[in-house]
């Protein structure tokens, strides 16, 4: 017993079978044939490995931002001059991946709760009947006020007159304003950290460098006005009535090569819009936001309302890291060798049906268990038989 | 020598080998592996491509998203009638994916920095040498309040009430509140973006809509009533103590049809908890910070403290297209070819182990290079030799 | 007609092709072959899918995020004693997944909106023409003050004098605050959702319970200190300046096991900066914003100025599911059976080009249709010829 699985082994070890083929000696079948097999070839090495890549796994990063603006703002309205820094017109303050730069305001100072009549315009009235109900949007007294013909709410007095949103905007400087954006970005599966202070992008070089696609195309410093163009968009248009930029921070990245050829690449883009379609361009455009200040005077709580309108900015973060991986490789190998079969099986179909010659070729491919169809069972076949003979 | 090459290539291009196969006609052996082939078929069409589109290669986005709230509230609280407005319950107010309603609160007003009394219940004492020492959550100064019994400590005075939580809600007319969400996406490796804003939902449609998961699934306003509904549960109890809910945008896309059936699905469910548990179901219940309004009053610094109960809404972004690749096509094919592979071994083992003439099979398939298991190195061999012959 | 296809179609179903093969019995060949052949069996078994789960597909979760602080801290700047509590040090108050805890920081109070020399040492001027034009920076009125010898700019009056950063940090205590971690992760493609106050970690034990890395790491209870620590940084120093950390939650779970094990781990890293580079360290270190709050004092618009330093806090989400799926589970299969037809070509080239009874196991092989390389259309080779006979 011991001595045949011994046998077994020893014949498994030293036994190698190879299939047995046929030679075909046929021109337009070779070349047919060879054309197929070096096109599948061709597709393996030179698209699936050389062009996308194939023989590498991909990972996309997990990433954080830190944002800092720069720059003085400077109003002038009916005389009153005013000065805007960072810690008044961004929101939020601390540095987020996502904020607002105010470029234009419509302020409504010295509000407090109360009873005063709606604009004009809003809820227009002759009698009290007018005004009775509400709505989730007022809260009506139900009075009906003689002077300006409106209903009465009970809101933040006086109510905010947003109908003329000032032009030009009151924040145009804000086109001097600077970005400085920190990303660092983690590839988990490659476990590489790279952070846009690359190689080179040193204190020094960014005290001086401002973001310029060709130029300065790693400078981490951008100015509004250069992110606006860049998306597309005519900077007093879009600080009149704010808008949505979204800055995209690209990390494509080879870890085939040396981890320092991975630097990002800024893009700059109107967001909720396709730049395409010339209607749907306006969508980044108009975007503002109501905020309030609250303070107490006499005792008496009131509030500064400020409707913003700004420039949104987001940090979008995109990242695609390659690198040679065994399992993509040896997947797209064995695979390839499948594709391979389908052209050998292409070739078979044409050599078996489609040339004048073919009884011949199959004659030469298959040997047939029994020539008759009658069943093997007979024992009668037992010796090898050939067709054609 | 060039000859030579020249002869190797014209033979390379003119020869092509077809495996030779043994055709056996045999019912039993037929059947069996015809029907493994066809089910190997069946899977890799009908399965792989068909079902798993096994043809497209994924991409996920990366996207950004804008929310505004509408709506006024309406307090009464012992008698002083407040309205709220979005600059007021908002969190943060600018719009963005993550923020707060806020839905109820404990406000403790004219807060300054001072020596008081702890709450009843906190670090209760009899004599000052019950407060000494301190620790990290309150700095006490070491002296017993001898009217409630109570450490004194530094801190911001008086010092907040939070055991009794308003019930019903303050601001139970957030359920009346309107969210309108902007959410555009871009998937990077196809090159298409999108806006929840698709073809049909114009200005005009969005003035007048609501979101319906049936009658209206495409309009990006919600009522905050339907989301917390909708999320499975209860206003007033959500109002009361907060809780967090998730909207999530899915963003399932076949970009192989028109990208106009690109549109986005939106779900809602409570953050924090599993709602097939009925215990976990409460994690998502309870959401609430503090929050300050600072000023000062007769050049004394004071601040009013608010306990913001409320409703968090993350607006989550989950993505997947699919687009025809021809990599994932070949993939799929290639080895789709080797489980073929896989497929012909196993009938192959059922040929030559399981049927009773495997012996005659055997001889068929095989052709031995040497019957007596010599060595072939004794060039005995040489000659073609058949077994049964 | 009709019983032409019907005995194509047995013939399809009673008829199976397998191909045949040679036997080589030769220890060489076959010990080399098998043991090629056994290296690319345990390659995919061993490798593709034990070692590297290849019979898996895997997901990546959309997640959410809510965080909590606690504690007090404490200030005696000259004198005047104050605390902060969670109101007051984090930025936004609201639970985001980024966050700020102020550490240090420089108040600027009284601040209103004026006229005022600028800090000595910045804009320093002889006369007033040395204070001519001005930039985007700052709003300079011309005038050279005689007292500081440095331009008059329109500003917020006194200007922030940020020379000297308070040390050791005013708020040293914040090494003592703790943070508690909201965390649920969805994974779409599996449907599983999961929080990280996974089975066991309850409200009684989360009441008592803090982390640590190997004590208790799936506590959701952070102190301060601990987390800087284990990023490897110095409390004091960080505090002093401010830093951005980055706390990483890992979801790596294996949904082929009970959703039970599926567990986050918790990673802290400076952001911003490759550990393994000392001089990169630095890049995380630094973090400072500015934030304003306003009031008015006698009918003038004030603000108090607070310049803060803070530990930057990111909470990451980083996530990879895997879960047993057919389609790589035969895609892998299908590729290695690829892989194997490799080997055997590999085997075959030994067995045809390098042995030395090579030409005897070619004619064994190959079976040629005409030997003398004439055009087989001459009919002449219809019957079945072997080399060698």
């Amino acid at each position: 017993m011991r001595n045949k699985i011994t046998n077994a082994i020893s014949d498994f070890f030293f036994e190698y079978e190879t299939p047995r083929q046929v030679l075909v000696r046929n021109r337009r079948v070779g070349v047919v044939c060879r054309l197929i097999q070096l096109g599948v070839l061709a597709y393996i090495i030179g698209w699936v490995f050389i062009y996308e890549k194939g023989y590498q796994s991909t990972d996309t990063a997990v990433s954080s931002v830190f944002t800092k603006m720069k720059g003085v703002g400077y109003t002038n309205v009916e005389g009153v001059e005013k000065v805007w820094d960072v810690a008044d017109y961004v929101f939020p303050p601390q540095g987020d991946a996502s904020f607002v730069v105010m470029t234009n305001y419509i302020i409504t100072e010295g509000q407090s709760l109360g009873k005063c009549p709606e604009l004009p315009g809003k809820h227009n009235c002759t009698s009290n009947t007018d005004c009775e109900g509400g709505s989730f949007k007022r809260s009506m007294t139900g009075i009906c006020d003689n002077t300006t013909k409106t209903c009465e709410v009970l809101a933040w007095c006086p109510v905010e007159d947003d109908h003329h949103i000032p032009e030009p905007p009151l924040l145009m400087s804000a086109e001097n304003y600077t970005l400085f954006i920190k990303n660092s970005v983690t590839f988990p599966i490659f476990g590489v950290t790279r952070s846009n202070l690359v190689e080179g992008i040193d204190a020094h070089y960014i005290s001086k460098c401002l973001y310029h696609p060709e130029k300065s195309p790693l400078c981490p410093i951008f100015k509004m006005g250069d992110i606006i163009s860049l998306s597309g968009f005519n900077f007093e248009t879009i600080a009149k009535v704010g808008g949505a930029i979204g800055i995209v921070v690209d990390w494509t990245c080879n870890f085939d090569l040396d981890v320092r050829h991975c630097k990002p690449k800024y893009n700059f883009h109107g967001l909720y819009g396709n730049p395409d379609e010339k209607d749907k361009a306006r969508a980044s455009v108009g975007y503002n936001f109501r905020f309030a200040r609250h303070y107490f005077e006499d005792k008496v709580q009131k509030r500064t309302l400020l409707k913003v309108f700004g420039i949104r900015l987001d940090i979008i973060v995109q990242s695609l890291a390659r690198k040679f991986d065994v399992i993509p490789t040896l997947t797209a190998i064995g695979s390839g060798v499948g594709i391979f079969g389908v052209a050998t099986v292409v070739c078979d179909l044409v050599l078996l049906y489609l040339l004048p010659k073919r009884q011949f070729y199959k004659n030469m491919k298959f040997k047939y268990t029994d020539t008759h169809g009658q069943e093997p069972d007979s024992e009668a076949g037992s010796t090898e038989t050939e067709t054609h003979k």
